[in-house]
């Protein structure tokens, strides 16, 4: 039975939920993935819990915040990326919050623990998009997994689909619902609410952040998209490469005029192979109702990959919620030990 | 770079695209994943061709059967079984014709490999439809991959995304839309087609087996839906244990009637949990347009499958030819040997 070390960065909604699972899933990884988890470490910006190499905190998922603060085992002025490096290498689960100009502090914590030899399941996206090809490059060379399914639509699944569905095919081109916020909004419009009532109505049911500029400006999108499209076609993207428009001044006849041609408005991110070369964009779209993502209503997600030899494949659902987002982290530490 | 053994068995449709797409395929699987396939033998129930073990078939793959025949590499009475103990075990490559009931000829071709260190990739249904649990084990044992993404549903991810994307989850339920034909023969009853003429046309173009009772009686999705359910949701189903319904006595009034309530008649396949245990059925159900699976057309394929922590998650698409069945099986062993 493998019994890696897992520390964990972030406890906000996504790490929280995380140990949640990895509780509720403790016997269902020992008994058919033969993988016994240890939660050494839950860190956060202003302290964490360090349980030692020989206990964990399986005891911890429903504690507060303050909780654990107060906990035992807080040890005053220890930081966490010290521990990469006197721990033995295991999982580091990355779920600080996204900042996609630094990608800080994800970017220094997911350094730290690839150059001491740690897998990486990351659910922010920030670190990646600012340091793609770099971090790819450390994990090779550690030979260790960088996994980042969370960041990338979590339960919907892109990467496993591009990477591992599609082995051996051409990648021709991507389109991808991928900001189930953004959608919501757009499906409210629908139903003739202002774009400010519709982001208002999302906020009130804790779908969009109190700051919602990544999501509806379309950033989001585009590092989803840049993400994918680096990992699965081969591309090189940085974020500065990718043209992005937003929903923020659609207005609901915008959405109905295209309703009248049986269309929704969607913010697709596309990435589209022209001679020699791709490019990516994200921006506003009037998607027919026939098309496999034109029906994707509130916060569902879906991406479609145009292939050479095995067609049109299109992937949609997963849950939008933190709990989809920590079983998404699971599922790539299992897939990382398998 | 790995540079496995290939034998191929089988060399109807999907074996001839195979062949033709490792010959396109052969740098990109270099360059890209460190693999170099060796052809060593191409069989077929009459005979066939081996090369031996120093050279390889790739010249072969425009040849018609009776070239094969005639290549100064036949060997008289040459039993592709007797090679897998003689070669350094590689990937069996299966792709006889199916049969339900006795598993036959890939069957035996199987167990042979399998007993001999081979991995598997499977086109064809018949012989883990037939003898599942025990083909498992085998492999398991002999720490070989068995995969037959090409037998379930071939271009749409069927078993990646239940194996692969929802690992950790639990499947709570499955339904898939998984035999092309009846698809194609249902939507063309939606023009006001009979079934005889529709299951004509499919005929004339190639969609539809001469023989079409697999496809039109339901077996085909019954097959499909026992290897998807017995690898993916714990399931121990034989065919006998999943009642079958076919679309044979179906009439355009049925399709139309279901078209004036917004659904779609189609043949689906599926896994419903049930206290304490799981059923299977395969049956025409109405499928309201808005369901995922609700709008598919022609050959198009599609399956939801239902979990407690990522909730559904749809896939669709997938290209429904040789050539798609072909780029699965090259998928496969790409996956096999990473």
């Amino acid at each position: 039975m493998d019994t890696p070390n897992v520390l964990l960065t972030g406890f906000g909604n996504v790490g929280r939920a995380f140990v949640r699972l990895m509780h509720e899933k403790r016997e269902l990884c020992r008994k058919t993935y033969d993988l016994d988890l240890r939660l050494r470490g839950v860190f956060k910006t202003n302290g964490g819990l360090f349980a030692g190499e020989d206990s964990d905190l399986f005891g911890i998922e429903e504690l507060s915040s303050s909780d654990c603060l107060a906990h035992s085992a807080w040890k005053t002025g220890l930081r966490c990326k010290d521990l990469f490096s006197q721990l033995k290498p295991g999982v580091l689960v990355e779920c600080t919050p996204t900042n996609i100009h630094t990608g800080e502090p994800g970017l220094s914590y997911i350094r730290k623990a690839l150059e001491a030899g740690w897998h990486i399941a990351a659910a922010s996206k920030g670190a990646l998009v600012v340091d793609f090809k770099n971090l790819k490059e450390m994990a090779k060379k550690a030979g260790v997994c960088l996994k980042y399914s969370a960041a990338t639509a979590a339960a919907l699944p892109t990467l496993d689909v591009g990477l591992y569905s599609l082995a051996g095919t051409e990648i021709l081109g991507i389109e991808g619902i991928l900001t189930g916020t953004a959608n919501y909004i757009l499906s409210r419009m629908e139903h003739g609410i202002s774009f400010q009532d519709a982001l208002k109505e999302a906020q009130a049911r804790g779908i969009a952040e109190p700051d919602p500029s990544l999501d509806i400006d379309g950033w989001d999108t585009a590092s989803k998209i840049l993400l994918i499209s680096n990992s699965v076609a081969g591309t090189d993207f940085e974020l500065k490469d990718i043209p992005c428009e937003g929903i923020r001044n659609l207005t609901p006849a915008d959405i109905l005029a295209a309703r009248e041609e049986g269309k929704s408005l969607k913010l697709v991110g596309w990435v589209i192979r022209e001679v020699g070369s791709m490019r990516a964009e994200v921006r506003v779209a009037a998607i027919d109702q026939a098309h496999p993502l034109g029906r994707l209503a509130g916060t569902q997600k879906g991406i479609t990959f145009y292939t050479d030899t095995m067609g049109q494949v299109t992937v949609a659902g997963g849950k939008s919620d933190p709990r989809g987002t920590a079983a998404t982290l699971l599922k790539d530490i299992i897939n990382i030990f398998r």
